[in-house]
This record gives C-alpha cells, sequence and structure tokens, in this order.
C-alpha cells in the first residue's frame, strides 16, 4: 500500500495567500454590492510595458514560422537573455557573474521553493521572522523542520532571527549555527532593507560558519536609497557563500508572465562538490525551460526603452507607497517601510491581533491586506499593505482607512 | 558547515539528453562542414498552429491592458483552460473528471518529475524498462532508490519491468508487490501501447495492492488504432489508483510553449488523506502557474480551428514516422513502434551496442538518434528514432541510413 509524505501533513493551515483568497471570496459572495479594493497578495496592477509587448508579438511570429520556431529552450536558459542579465544585474555593478552561472527559471517562487532540495535533510536553517512563508512551509515539506509548536507557530528545528521594531526590522547574527540562511532584502513583508556594510557581516559570517546564504534579491528594483545593496554579489566573499534568487515579477510586472533566476557561482562548494553542477542537474532533470516567449520579453525588459518604461512603472508603484505610508502616519498609523520596497508594514492599531485587522479592514473599508502573523510569529499584530495597486484604488483605499 | 543532498552524487553521469548533445556538439565543432539531422530528442520542428499564434497575439494584447491585464494565475489554472481540457480529453471520451481534478503546470516533465515529492521516501516504485529516464532519476535525487550496480546498470530498491521483443514491449504485472507504477502509453521510446483490456488488468491490479498508477499519455494524440485507450480513466476503477500525466508538447508542438496538466481523482486517497489535497499544496506553496497567455494558447488547441490545424500536425509527423518504419525494415533492421506514436523502435545491427550504434550514426550518416540504453538496461541494442523531424529531413536520413 503506498503511503503519502507525511511531512505535508505537519503543514498547519493551507498557503497564506490561499487563505485570505477564500476569506476575501467569502465576503465578496456575501456582499455582492462592495467595492474591494485589494493591497494584499504582491500581485502588479499595470499592464505590461510596451517594449515588452512589442517583443511578445515578435517572438509569437517568429513561432509561426518553421525557419525560427524554437522547441525546447537551452536547459540553462537562451544565451541573449542570460547575457543581458550579466551584463545589467551583475557588470554594471561591478560584479563579476558568468552567464552561465545565472539558471533562467519559471519564477523567484519556484526557485525559492526548489533550492532546499540540493540540500541535504539534516541541513539546519535559519530564516527572518516574519518571512515570506514559501521558505519554511518547503522545508517543512522536506521534513527539515522537527516539530510544531501551534501555541507559538513555531517549528523546534528552524532557528527564527525576529525582525521587529527594536532591531529595526533587521535581522541580527543567530545565535544557534545555521547551515542555511535565507535573507530576503528589500524584504517582503516588512519593506525594510540593510546596508551594504550590514550585508558584508552576512557575508563573512557565512564564510566563517559554513553557511549558504539563500539571498531572494526580488523587490531590488526598488531600491531608492544609495547605500542599500542591489545584490550580494556586492559583498566581498559572497561567491563562496551565496546564491541568489531574482525575479522579474515586480521591476517588470511578470507575475502572470513568470520569469526569475537564480545565480550559483562555481566557486560555492561543499568539499569538491558544487552546488552550480547540482542545481544544473536538478533543471537538467526537473525542469524544461521558460518559454522562448517569454525569455525574449524577458530580454526587453533590458532594452533601453524597456528600462524607461519599467523606471516609470516603479515609480507608479513607489508613489503608491508614498502616498499609503504618508496616509497611514498622518492617521496615526505606526508604519514602516515603503522608502526602498513597495511593501508598508504597519501596527495593528487598538491591541488588534494580524487577522482582527484583516477582519475590520475587510469588512469595515473592504480593503483586502496581509495580516503580519502569517509571515512569522513575530509579524504578529502587523499588517502588511501593498503599493502594487492602481492609483485610484490606492487613493480610495486610503481614504476609507483613514475614515475608519 | 552546509552539507549537499548525497542522493544527487548517486546518479551515474548526466542526464541521456544532456550528454547526447555534449556528443554532438563535440562532433559538429570537429566537422563544421557535415549536415547533422537529429532525430534523437523528441523535440518539434513544425511551427504553431494559426489558430495557437492568434490566440498568443490575442492574449498578449490584453496584457498591454489595464483593464484587461492578468496578474498570478489561479493555483490549479484558469478555468477556462480546465473546461476546455475536462470537456474534450475525458466528457468527450465517456470519462467523468471535474474542472477542479485538473492542475494545469508548464509541462509533463515538471510533473512527472514532482509527483514523487507527494509520496513518502519508503514507497517502492516499478517502472517500465526501458523507460523515460526522469521517473527513475528524480526517484534517485528523493533518495527512493537504493544503490546502483553499475554493472546491471539498475538499483537495488526500483521493480524493473522488462519491455522487450519477447513480451511485445508490454509490461508484465510485476511478482513484487509496488506502491507507485509509472506506466507511459502509447510508450516513449519503445513506441508500443497496450490495449484497453490489458491497462484494465494494471488497474485492477493497482486498485487490488494499493498502489497509485502514474500514468504518463504525452503521446495519446499520436494514437491510431481504435482498441488503444486514450486515458487511463476509460478504464473502470482508476478513480481511486491513478493519476495521469498530459502534454501539450507533442499534440500541439509546445515544447518551447510548455504546458501541461496532470489528473488527480479526489476519490484517490491513503486514509483519510487525498493525493489531490497534497498536490494542491505543492502547486500552492512550490509553483505559481502557468503564464496567462500560454494558458490562452491551450484553450486554442480545443478550438474548432485548432483541432482541425493539429491533425494536420500529427498527420505529418505520423508519415515521417511510417516512412523511417517502412525505410528501416526495407533495409532490413528490425522495427516496432511509428502506429500509435512518434517514436521508431530498432534494434542495433551486427551487434551493436546501443552507443555504438549512436557513433555510428552520427559519423557515418550524421543522424542523431537516441540509444535505447539510456532509456534502462532492456534498451541495450536498440536504438531510438524520432519522428518529430521535418518530411525533407527525415526522407534525406533515410537515404542516408540506407546506404551504409
Amino acid at each position: 500500500m503506498f503511503k503519502v509524505n507525511e511531512n505535508y501533513l505537519k503543514l498547519p493551515g493551507s498557503y497564506l495567500f490561499s487563505t485570505i483568497g477564500k476569506k476575501v471570496n467569502a465576503f465578496v459572495q456575501d456582499n455582492p454590492e462592495k467595492k474591494i479594493i485589494r493591497l494584499g497578495i504582491g500581485d502588479v496592477t499595470q499592464p505590461l510595458a510596451p517594449a515588452i509587448i512589442q517583443a511578445f508579438h515578435t517572438a509569437v511570429d517568429e513561432m509561426a514560422d518553421a525557419k525560427t520556431f524554437r522547441g525546447y529552450a537551452p536547459d540553462l536558459g537562451y544565451e541573449f537573455l542570460r547575457n543581458a542579465i550579466r551584463e545589467n544585474d551583475y557588470i554594471a555593478r561591478g560584479c563579476q557573474i558568468e552567464a552561465d552561472e545565472i539558471f533562467v527559471s519559471d519564477g523567484a517562487k519556484c526557485d525559492s521553493g526548489n533550492i532546499q532540495e540540493i540540500f541535504s535533510q539534516d541541513n539546519k536553517i535559519a530564516v527572518c521572522d516574519p518571512v515570506y512563508p514559501v521558505y519554511v512551509d518547503t522545508n517543512v515539506m522536506a521534513g527539515r523542520t522537527g516539530t510544531y509548536d501551534s501555541r507559538k507557530e513555531t517549528w523546534s528545528n528552524i532557528i527564527y532571527m525576529p525582525c521587529t521594531a527594536e532591531n529595526n526590522f533587521a535581522p541580527e547574527l543567530p545565535k544557534e549555527t545555521p547551515d542555511l540562511i535565507y535573507l530576503c532584502f528589500p524584504n517582503n513583508p516588512t519593506g525594510s532593507t540593510i546596508t551594504k556594510k550590514q550585508l558584508q557581516e552576512w557575508v563573512d559570517y557565512a564564510n566563517k560558519v559554513g553557511a549558504v546564504i539563500i539571498y531572494d534579491a526580488a523587490y531590488e528594483a526598488y531600491i531608492s536609497e544609495e547605500d542599500v545593496p542591489h545584490t550580494i554579489y556586492e559583498c566581498e566573499g559572497a561567491r563562496t557563500c551565496a546564491i541568489e534568487l531574482r525575479s522579474f515579477s515586480k521591476n517588470a510586472g511578470f507575475t502572470g508572465v513568470r520569469l526569475g533566476f537564480t545565480v550559483i557561482p562555481k566557486e560555492l562548494k561543499a568539499g569538491e562538490v558544487s552546488l552550480h553542477s547540482l542545481w544544473a542537474r536538478r533543471h537538467g532533470t526537473k525542469y524544461n525551460g521558460a518559454p522562448y516567449i517569454v525569455q525574449r520579453a524577458g530580454e526587453a525588459v533590458y532594452s533601453d526603452a524597456g528600462k524607461v518604461q519599467l523606471k516609470q512603472q516603479v515609480d507608479y508603484y513607489m508613489n503608491n507607497a508614498k502616498y499609503i505610508y504618508d496616509g497611514l502616519k498622518s492617521a496615526g498609523y505606526t508604519v514602516s517601510g515603503g522608502v526602498n520596497a513597495p511593501y508598508i508594514w504597519l501596527k495593528a492599531p487598538n491591541k488588534m491581533t494580524s487577522w482582527e485587522f484583516f477582519d475590520y479592514l475587510l469588512e469595515k473599508a473592504n480593503v483586502v491586506g496581509t495580516p503580519g502573523s502569517g509571515f512569522g510569529p513575530s509579524g504578529e499584530t502587523y499588517f502588511r499593505l501593498t503599493a502594487f495597486g492602481s492609483y485610484e484604488n490606492t487613493m480610495e483605499a486610503m481614504e476609507r482607512i483613514k475614515k475608519l
């Protein structure tokens, strides 16, 4: 008789955003006349930029002609895209990353979920708390996290690094030594960042203790301050300890297009075994490449026209972020984030829990946000709003919230 | 100090098609003047059908307008696509499959590699021998296959079901009881099929012993004979024992577009736990949906125009298959497959091994095929040719082979 993966059964509840989706759907069903404004899930709303649309149409036409048709993509992604990434995201920032150290994929969510597979089951992970739930959940599914304490909402075999108002939402080096360290800056959900000097401390620490940093830089396009690193490879020594995850979802609106990439420098090794070779093997065996037309669209992100258009898109969302931030401040809320990230992190008022505030906001203002506790125990009493709505909806949501 | 997944290190060599790619590249470098014809990897060559191109352009234009832009897709895939699949692939064949039992994905390779994750590590798998290497390799990576015997090229903890000329390339029920049974019909690589009555025996067997059949039907569009089932759900009782994997790669030329789906009936359970809920959890946690534009292209596969155009495409490839089959027969080769599948399976002449024949064919005829031994030990001395080339190339390849 077959048996199921028991680790899956340890997961409490469903995936955070599925739960939110169900709650919102139920509310909509009961209140069909209400206009819901969604500032919850980090999904973009602006259409794809003209340069990207153009690249899509051209690539689709290539697929219509036997002479230019493309079947299976190269394992790691097309060279035209990997070269554009290398040039713009790394060489231009003074970071020596080779094109064959870049693995093109269908998005950073998949990569951040799958990357743990190339490590043995007895590695100990450290995560920021609160944090994007995929890091923890995928390690639970792999049986790496021990037992769940439903009262504390923590796993026995995870090192939690609290990010709270006290430490300015920046994690401190853990007391217990981890094997894998998940870092995400600009941070989801808090919208906080750390300086290059602070990140250098993490790189030095990882090299010292023999840990790997899995660095999620999905929001780097939103960095506005000078001293904040855009990639971990700006830090010295990162090539021997860091894997970087990147996305096209937030800088180019690809949430429904699906494109991302992972960088693994060839020096990153356990003894003689390079993580690069293991990830290449996983890509070759379990994945079949991002669609050609999507990789062409990704290339257009780095074109001159694409850069100008996407800068405007990021500015549009960051204008929303400022609008939310300032509005909440003026309404007396305790707020952070929103300067180098499209997320605003606020303290729920009147000692409400995160989910209480979620229900309150949904019922009273018909605005959907994300409960901070869904990202980890230290997120309790906090709440995330995203700047990815339209300007009009963002304005209206803020009017409603201010009136509460 | 972090540790790697040691199971990865047990894998012998690299992924089959990566090895072939490297060998061919080396030959091309040494012989730049030679015109290589590739009948190796099962990659299509005909351009996308006009109905699909049209659907792509329309969907791309939707992404250019904020009113019709789509971000994150629903976890399981868009309803328009799941309804079209249900209606055409199941209801039309008298199989009761619900739209919410269909999980849209970026291809059957990923699904066939990932599906083992929802089962516990101590399940025992049974595979046809020879077989598509992804089934075995992904179970190796999960630590489910025991130790490798490099002389026999087998794993200690896998039940191999030889498919040879003696049993007409149809597996027999295994003597030892498996927990998971991988079946692929029409078969890759042998191109063989089994009848509905034969498949019913497998379903009855699986229900009796409490095994799950993972049924890969990626090539069902190539079935030309009456008595061959297009889906395992044509068999009674399949809803309590079978998962079906399907692809758009071969019926619609989507190898570079990436779209597939997996069906898990809700009755398929271990005690109270439904595999449907586990796979839904995996999808929600580690995957972020197939691109909207690709799902619209998939919908066009089921349009009236799409059906007519794709029937022509399948006929085109099957004409190649007949051409290869007849040509090899007349040249004195022992041949099978090619009737319900785009693959021709031949015996290497003059007692050559599979790889010897691979090298011989590459050097003497500049034709690339796939060594049968790459699919499993019982594939040794066999060789696979695909019908996915252009007609002109297929003709030329056969002229060259006949001259050997």
